[in-house]
């Protein structure tokens, strides 16, 4: 399974192959495949190993993804990377569009804006990235995101175009 | 140190205390105190060790990092999870801003927005992502970056919008 | 007043000097200053005149312009250019924080990202662009915009990002 | 012809068809078609008659056009709206991309962020958008654009994601 463990100031981090899990995706629509993630029937993707946040919601055209802030996420200048908040969001985001695939289809992201509106440290706790779908057409959907902590406060917000792939 | 290790299909990060690192930045104008995180004088932040990614070139408004995409960088659907381009060209735009910080200056990033043209696998070999100042006023400061391999074929660009913050 | 009016394939607009627009709402708050140009008590801008745009809605932290596209807002490929819904989204988003504002501080825009997901033309009928503030700061506010018809569906959709600028 | 003529604070803005220009660029290349309105064989379409804009240097994957800001772009706070820059750099962008299309192709703007580096005014003369191709595939594009004054100084920049529309 995927795993990550913390020891002091260092971290241990598991994964399995990404092209059996994406394999395993191949068959199914989108939300079968990432409700088998959810529900840990699939193991979850190497970048949600590394940076240690994991999918815990979806429904068709949203997506939910949380993470605890800790120390390993952060930059130079002494709190959390933004490359943190952008990674989530554009994960919620993708995932959301992800959702309206049929199986054999599929999504890739063209672009994503990121909003930094106040600072993460690992003092911030948990917090949820949520995307929901604005647009999706047949060969374009729009996306957007909102990172919050538990009480609601808003911390980073985006959006993004994804294409979307039919069926050979 | 911060050091990031593989071993099979795991990975074992280790990382600095960023506040101690931080506060080395305190005294030191944006320039220097980057150029000590090159000539490895001081230690990379832990996003980079998690990440596994450096800062590999610098000069006034301008700075490179690189980083060799790797298995555990992957997403659910087969490839490079596009949060790495985004952390990467957020890093490299931001430390182009912060060369023109003084010391006790600073700045913060307010947004960014990723084009990713092109997708990234563990094949793709070393990337570098190079960050430009196009704007830097007293108040807010705009850059650009570029994600290339080594042939210079663009992987991935970017813009952000970034606040600087005086001396108090 | 300011004016536009349409004969044939010409079109007549009339506007005022807009310094002494800018000049009256030095001493409101932008909420106050705002509600004045919806009430007709003070005369729309020249770019509301040139495009045939109106702000139709306002209270804190959201307003609402109205335009009817029309074949002067054509592009060379035989549309509505992208250029009116930025320039409307910009409008609603700026002004929702303008309605922030108190007496003597005031915004600049530093950046706006448009999504273009329908195509506009003359025959779409009334569009509106809702702007919402999301975040609003002592140095930096964000917000949101949609476009859509009367029955709701979504023609563009963007964020921004603004600086706030204290009473000196 | 497509005409824009000023008296006092009236503009009086003339347009042609749209369509029927649409319909001539339908069986030229993107290149031949854009040339034909640079050497004014076609009317300019009616947006930029209306914002009294135009394109004036072209060349595969690169389009320029210019405007002398007036007061009738301005916006409620006493400045050049932001929608001028964003149109003309979206025009610029989209215009580059369109170089590249072969007669019965086509391209659609997906999304353009533009940020706003410096306030434009009546005095700021004549400005230049400059449109570059940074990307282009089967299916997706993407260009940057800089609108700068005739010294080369900054005014605003942007990037835009176009989808390649193919011959049917």
């Amino acid at each position: 399974m995927s795993e990550t463990e913390k020891t002091g100031r260092t971290l241990k981090v598991s994964w399995e192959d990404p092209r059996a899990l994406a394999e395993a995706g191949r068959s199914l629509s989108g939300l079968e495949y990432l409700r088998k993630i959810v529900a840990g029937e699939l193991p979850r993707p190497p970048i949600s190993a590394l940076m240690n946040f994991g999918l815990v919601e979806l429904e068709e055209g949203r997506a939910v993804f949380a993470v605890e802030p800790a120390e390993y996420h952060y930059n130079p200048i002494g709190v959390v990377h933004g490359g943190l908040a952008a990674t989530l969001l554009d994960s919620a985001m993708g995932c959301a569009v992800h959702t309206h695939m049929p199986a054999g289809g599929g999504y890739t992201t063209l672009e994503a804006k990121t909003h930094l509106t106040r600072a993460i440290s690992a003092k911030t706790g948990v917090l949820r990235a949520i995307g929901k779908v604005l647009h999706v057409g047949s060969r374009v959907a729009t996306a957007e995101g909102r990172l919050v902590d538990v009480a609601g406060k808003l911390y980073a917000h985006a959006t993004t175009t994804c294409m979307v792939l039919s069926e050979r």
